[in-house]
């Protein structure tokens, strides 16, 4: 893993003799950045590109994105191991929960560096997707603030899930980390919107941003001062714990900006 | 029926010897208008206040309505047309998708005008409650337009019931209603979020705005400039037949406005 890190850092370069810029950038509509991934497994390489800035939720909306590798991997485990992958990267992305019907992720392998360990070309794989996804967060329309909210001790998966959706899906949490506000009560009460899965209890609940809890413990003042300086930034992790079993999901998506409603108020088809 | 319409004509018009603004002012917290309706069925009358302006989706959030009448109906009718009525106007109400743990809707009957014909008093109960969720509706956080959407021809309510509320939370189509853009194309895709319900097939769904069919019937010019126009009004209403039964249901909501994201950016607790 540390490898596939190491060479994540360096996101844009290309792959040898390849220019995966220019179809990144070829493939934009109105994204501001291209967007480019990459990661090594062994001799071989995934590079990925995806576009898309809204209309981008549960079923992979007016997204488009592209994977390559030249690991020779057979149709079915590439299959298996790619759509394992994009459950938990493009599929747990949110920019305004509407969907579009013309979402496309592809992969192709050449086979040209020859086999590789299964576990490290999914992890590769899983690696660049997560980058991409992360990048079409930031990118979203109208977005300054990539935000990542992960639930864990869940019951099971889909609880997870659901409950990091309705946090990343709020407009108020959305307009809250926009104006830099650490304000857990509208994360409680994303929660609370959950609240038909009867073994949620609040009072088994914790909430953090960043690596600060905010909830039940309060933040002491030197605490709030810190948190005051985290939710300026231009990424914000959410993090709540159910206490209602051991899975965890993570789920990506974006701040919500005068700017989102200029863009898709004055837009017209 | 005809003199309960008549009677919500004069919306402000408080019970005689009783000044029902008053209360409705004093509820208001970051409201703009005061919210007051009244209807008579009878000698009796049914006088309704509310207060709410966001956090408002179907769990009836940060809302508070109370409605009063002198008609002398039994706890259990009472409760009973109270709950059918209130499912169909405030718990059919979105403004932001995000829910309250605070909200209260409650009914008392003094009994002083005596006995009244139940349906004609359900029927003033429903108009009472319809105007006032129209008033809520209107006055949203910082919108500008009241959007009704009714589905009909569904296979049943609940079908009826998760297309309108589809349509009346899509940001994309909020934020069309907000620019005066007739955007079928994003009220078809609200109706797409829905697939997973597999009897709606898009060569049976119709869509108009207002009385204009936009889809699949395309809009010609005289139609187009008629369509501007009202896309500029304060009130815009969706309608769309799925040809899948015969089950109808109607939700209200507002625009998403650059004011709503200021409004809930700029906030802090």
């Amino acid at each position: 893993m540390a490898r596939i890190r190491a060479h994540l850092e360096t996101l844009t370069v290309p792959l040898p003799g390849r220019d995966a810029l220019r179809p990144a950038e070829a493939i934009m509509t109105t994204d501001t950045v291209p967007k480019v991934a990459e990661a090594a497994v062994g001799a071989a390489r995934v590079v990925g590109i995806a576009k898309g800035v809204g209309m981008i939720e549960p079923d992979m909306a007016t997204l488009i994105t592209l994977f390559l590798t030249d690991a020779a991997v057979g149709p079915e485990p590439l299959d298996a191991a790619f759509r394992r992958v994009i459950d938990r990267t493009f599929n747990a992305l949110s920019i305004d929960t509407d969907t579009s019907t013309s979402d496309t992720a592809a992969i192709m392998a050449s086979g040209a560096a020859g086999p590789v360990d299964p576990v490290g070309f999914e992890a590769a794989l899983h690696a660049v997707a997560l980058s991409l996804t992360r990048q079409v967060a930031r990118d979203g329309e109208g977005a300054t603030t990539l935000i990542e909210v992960t639930v864990d001790r869940a019951r099971d998966d889909d609880q997870a899930r659901r409950v990091a959706k309705a946090i990343v899906n709020s407009p108020l949490v959305k307009t809250a980390v926009h104006g830099a506000d650490p304000n857990w009560g509208r994360v409680a009460m994303a929660v609370g919107k959950c609240s038909d899965d009867t073994d949620i209890d609040q009072r088994r609940v914790t909430i953090r941003f960043g690596a600060q809890e905010v909830y039940p413990e309060p933040v002491d003042e030197a605490g709030l001062a810190e948190l005051a300086d985290y939710m300026k930034g231009d990424e914000v992790r959410i993090h709540v714990s159910l206490g209602t079993g051991h899975a965890a999901f993570t789920v990506f998506g974006c701040d919500l900006t005068d700017q989102y409603v200029r863009i898709n108020a004055d837009y017209t088809t």
